[in-house]
């Protein structure tokens, strides 16, 4: 009974899920449901998601999905996962919990906001709106310093002051890796100030290479065809010359 | 180290840890911190939770915020915690772990917007905006058709066919209490088309009392006197006069 991952590389939660199994060496086939083209509505899928979401797996009989739950079984269904990714400890894992909740509410519904109101909507059928732009960056600039503040506090390089990273840190940095597909100015603009956040971005994806830059790569893609397309539209005055052409950004 | 519970009974999530405290019977502490008078942003409590969310609770050395955190903390603390708000099997687990994150992104979402925006919103210091409110239903009205056609699927009384309830149960019904202060018209409007939902909370209210009903006579208050408030308006022919004169739905 070989895992089934169905996922969209252009979904942060899809990208987090299919990181995790190749780092921790889980046997699974990566099956492509493609959201801008509305897969996800398709009848076959919506056999096994009615709710039509990705990611989801389907593990023998069993099918799941959100990315948090999907992260949390599998670090409990398969014992090659290393323990820090969700530590057996009561208190561990409570914290581990509490940072996944605050991430739905917060970080997630601010990047998404401003990411798909900036970029990525039309994309997904929907229009760009400034005002709901400028909606999310606010939330995504509180929630970035409140990680910078407070769950980046203590010692350690990971959430919750840790040595080694969660599946917290994994979904968060997935999250806020969906900036790289925004224009450099406000990618630039709002993860600039926090630097504890961009070194924590860095860590993670050191922690996790080669398969975070790998599972990743579609948003690069993504991101130099944006350039090449602003860039058109500044040599014609229409885009700001700020945007350098680095195809693969530090931040 | 008796366990103390920093809450708000007009936040949703306070009640559900309440409600959960005190159906299993575990011995705590409920400290009132005023959302409406921004008592969260007072150093004292942002000394024990620096994000200033309620609920947040302190178990001797240990703290925690968001609910759905906490119950699952509290459910593997407490041995006098009856086995099905959060059974021990992985797959009941992972689904239960589905639910709760699917509320944050989608029912919490509307419901929310939609309370917050028709009648809350002033007592925490925020304007109504009928736009938003307008959004909120139409998010809310979404995830009831999912409640009544995927989660509340199967034989049993309670999410994912369930026969007794879990946490997951507990928090989203908590969550649609809230509606309990909105207009009757609205929430007729809004609740009646969905019965498995309607009764889905009468079953969940059922097993849960007297502390159901109990924890939520705060909302019962502020809806009496809105309706007192809607009267008087209606009587200069500024409110609807479909609001009925019951101070406590079965909704």
């Amino acid at each position: 009974m070989k895992l089934k991952v169905y996922a969209d590389r252009m979904s942060q939660p899809s990208r987090a899920v299919l990181i995790f199994c190749k780092v921790n060496g889980i046997d699974f086939e990566e099956i492509k449901i493609d959201v801008s083209k509305r897969h996800q509505f398709s009848p076959q899928f919506k056999e096994i998601n009615p709710l039509a979401q990705v990611p989801t797996i389907v593990h023998g009989k069993f099918k799941l999905f959100e990315s948090h739950a999907i992260l949390i079984y599998l670090a409990g269904a398969f014992t090659g996962v290393a323990h820090h990714w969700y530590p057996n400890d009561a208190f561990e894992r409570a914290k581990i919990n509490s940072v996944l909740d605050w991430h739905h509410s917060n970080l997630r519904f601010g990047a998404t906001k401003f990411v798909h109101n900036t970029v990525l909507g039309p994309a997904l059928g929907l229009p760009l709106n400034p005002q709901a732009a400028a909606e999310g960056e606010k939330i995504l600039s509180a929630c970035l310093d409140k990680l910078e503040s407070f769950w980046l506090k203590g010692n350690g390089q990971f959430l919750l002051g840790s040595n080694r990273p969660s599946i917290a840190d994994l979904s968060l940095v997935c999250e806020l890796m969906q900036l790289e597909v925004s224009n450099e100015k406000d990618r630039i603009r709002i993860l600039g100030p926090h630097k504890k956040v961009q070194q924590w971005i860095e860590d993670t994806k050191i922690a996790t290479r080669p398969h975070f830059d790998e599972v990743h790569n579609i948003l690069f893609k993504v991101k130099e065809k944006l350039q090449q397309q602003q860039s058109v539209g500044a040599s014609s005055g229409t885009a700001s010359s700020i945007i350098k052409p680095t195809s693969q950004s530090k931040m």
